[in-house]
């Protein structure tokens, strides 16, 4: 192995070390820390952020960069080769931006998520407008100066921060098509749920204690270990920490246990692809997850290919009752079932069915671009986005709460981020039915409370390649065909038509 | 400000936030963290100190010291002074090893404690005695290196860690004081107590949700302010993070629940020290505590002299009551005081009551003195620990898990800690005789469970004033006199004597 390469490991090594610290500390800072904390908080996360940037942009690792690449062919295996390529796509990122930009866009985004927590609140998207403005200018200038450094154009060189090697052009082909698809096929589906009359609804209060004891029930079925991760509560659930100390979190209300469970069980498909990747590489940017979109088809392929599915609520039906003392038809498998698939347009992404949600995520998606570019004011957002939600959904947002100011993610400076969740969703159809292909025991598996055979297949295709492959060669490889749409489909027609 | 001194303070901040970030992850480490976790831990906590120690080694820090310390006559107000002195005994510690010590001690003591857990265990000492000697020749090569830097012997460069300008002639004073003193008044102690007879037991069990209610009931009455702290759980009770968000610990028993209320007082006396601190100097040196016996002296300061006296007892006896619904004379504030105040002496340090608690140390103290000196192997260790318990408190250990192998200090390399615990005790005594003349409605005010008094007094004369003075300075400014064992004696004989 090349010296300049070993070297480029001890690096890198640190890197996560560092970025491990981080993610406790973040995990930290919304499940444990009394709020008086905060402000050596911000500290703490801040100097370790800066301690990375100043590892990344070391004229140093430049130098070893370019000595490794210039000593690379036929000196390192691909596990490495895929490694020092992704180390300099990290470069490439950290580099392409100047301190002062760096700084003013931490700054920007701090202030902006706080008056977007106020502005929410009082409805204030006027009010909000100009942090709002004050952070996309900001985030355009990142996109220009990445964009100059990654050859490709500016709202690309964002998107290839959560999805590496994705690109927009791919994208909208996906998303046209699926555009196209979803009105018509929502509508079809809504009028056949309503022809059979709706489910039973079931009758709480669904005590907190019982929620949390089947939650761990459910994640101890589907393999999650607790020697190697935890569950806890927050506001908003996430999946945190590190491969080997894995911490999910939800959140319970008592009127309604299934959006905590099914919320949990996302979560554990998170969590699970974080314990499946390569350990011997745990130090490295090739043991880690390559993209969002991967990351986010675990949490899908088990929170809606398997666990929203027939078999999984035939699993999961008499362990709701025990939890709750349930009885009668209402908890029976069938009305449960319909009751995990119900669909209802609504004007909250968080709370939108299988069905609804690439509406608000395709909606984000163009609007976000539009802001990148320049074609779109922050002025005009409020209409536009009700404009978009009336193509897409049939809806009014009664106001901006409902509308437009519901996601922090803009606020935070994330742009390139949603158009990943559906692209999991897509990811997630097509490999759940390359691995029932390959395994015809999984589904009945998951039957039984087995799902040995599911994670079997995705440890071996997915979870234990890390980052060794692109994130589309691995769909590929493990699909046997290029990422399309007409798995997700029909995945769709067998469960809302069939 | 001169440039140089300021941009002191800007890597100070940034160490500040580095060692706060550390005091998080261990105490998770502690708390909360999954055993799978242990080796991303240990990957984030040594990066985080090598990254602390190359901030310190930076010969661009060593340029800005002698800069500001150029320029300081006049430039500086004290508490800019007392920080660039203390920003230089850090320096002269971190750079006084080389990289090749900090690392072999680091790996050396990894080692150690790992082995003497098992050591313990299977009271093997013979097997541990190999790892504890490499612990030892490295901490005397420190030991070395630190004299040499600061121009004092080896042991007290150790001492001067925790106990910056500590000086072991100055506690052999204190200590030949106490020992000459203590055998004959414990004697003295146990025939008194004997003469009344034993207290009364109470009658467990008590449930571990009411002991855990009780303690926050207390830390509430004390003043702990949990919007910048937490109580959890651990296997030894140890109070951590950073003064902004204060997180200690205890551990519970069925079968007592005196004990793990008096760690809960004893850890949040260290809380309040924590909590008092200077905010507007949070990030630099100065703003923290500036010595272990200080902090010990505030942990005592409220379990030993306000919570094991009668004034407190007399409020806290109706919450215990009431917390396990006690009843009958056992429960009386009488009994409840004879049982706080007990004396037997016992073979383990951290079981030890009030009186007997030095001669454990003392005995440590003088052991760690003579294997730092040479003039002791570690091969001769539970010998010499024998004959030190017969000479101090007319014990014989049964075997070494009751003996030398009770304690994992040595075996992370603390050496020059263990004086620490009793120079606090008798800094508790005086600090807590000089704040009751001072202010006279302290100890009623402790009687109504009104711990006001005691604390402003302590903000104002001790936790406000940060490492501003040394140790020695800041006890004699309090309590009108240098530290002494008088006041400590006087307090011993009112409380087992008269």
């Amino acid at each position: 192995m090349p010296d300049a390469y070993r070297d480029l490991e001890r690096r890198f090594a640190r890197l996560t070390a560092l970025r491990g610290a981080s993610a406790i500390l973040d995990w930290d800072s919304q499940t444990m820390m009394p709020a008086g904390g905060a402000d050596d908080r911000a500290e703490q996360l801040s100097t370790l952020a800066v301690v990375c940037h100043e590892t990344l942009t070391d004229p140093a690792l430049a130098d070893q960069l370019a000595r490794a690449e210039a000593d690379e062919a036929g000196a390192l295996d691909p596990w490495q080769a895929a490694n020092l390529a992704e180390m300099r796509r990290q470069w490439v990122h950290a580099n392409a931006l100047d301190a002062r930009l760096v700084e003013a866009t931490s700054k920007a985004t701090s202030a902006c998520e706080m008056r977007w927590r106020s502005a929410r609140a009082d409805d204030d998207f006027a009010g909000f407008a100009p942090s709002l403005a004050a952070v996309v200018a900001l985030v355009r200038e990142s996109a220009a100066a990445k964009a100059e450094a990654l050859g490709v154009t500016p709202y690309d060189a964002l998107l290839d921060d959560f999805e590496p090697g994705g690109r927009s052009a791919e994208i909208d082909a996906l998303f046209d098509d699926l555009g196209a698809f979803l009105p018509g096929f929502v509508a079809a589906a809504i009028e056949r749920q309503a022809k059979s009359g709706p489910p039973i609804e079931l009758e709480g209060p669904f005590p907190i204690a019982a929620q949390r004891a089947l939650g761990r029930r459910l994640m101890a079925a589907v393999g999650f270990d607790f020697a190697r991760g935890r569950i806890d509560e927050s506001d908003h659930p996430f999946c945190g920490g590190t491969p080997g100390d894995v911490r999910i979190t939800t959140r319970y209300a008592e009127d309604d246990f299934t959006k905590a469970m099914m919320a949990v069980l996302h979560e554990t498909g998170h969590a699970m692809y974080e314990h499946g990747l390569p350990t011997a590489w745990r130090l490295q940017p090739v043991g880690h997850v390559h993209s969002m979109s991967l990351h986010e088809s675990q949490s899908l392929l088990l929170e809606m290919q398997a666990c929203r599915g027939r078999a999984f609520i035939g699993f999961a039906a008499p362990l709701m009752r025990d939890a709750f003392g349930g009885d009668g038809p209402a908890w029976q498998p069938d009305n449960l079932y319909r009751l995990a698939i119900r669909v209802a347009p609504g004007d909250i992404r968080v709370d939108a069915d299988e069905l609804t949600y690439p509406a608000h995520i395709m909606l984000r998606y163009r609007l976000e671009k539009a802001l990148i570019a320049g074609d779109l004011e922050v002025a005009e957002l409020p209409g536009a986005w009700a404009e978009a939600m009336r193509d897409g959904l049939g809806l009014t947002p009664p106001d901006d709460r409902l509308g437009c100011l519901q996601d922090i993610h803009w606020s935070a400076g994330l742009f390139g981020y949603f158009p990943t969740y559906t692209l999991g969703a897509i990811t997630a159809a097509q490999l759940f039915d390359a691995a029932r292909r390959a395994e015809p025991d999984i589904v009945d598996g998951i039957g039984r409370g087995d799902f040995a055979p599911l994670f079997a297949w995705l440890r071996a295709n997915v979870h234990g390649l890390g980052a060794s492959l692109s994130t589309k060669a691995l769909v590929e490889q493990a699909t046997g065909r290029p990422l399309d749409t007409a798995v997700f489909k029909s995945h769709l027609e067998a469960r809302y038509l069939a």
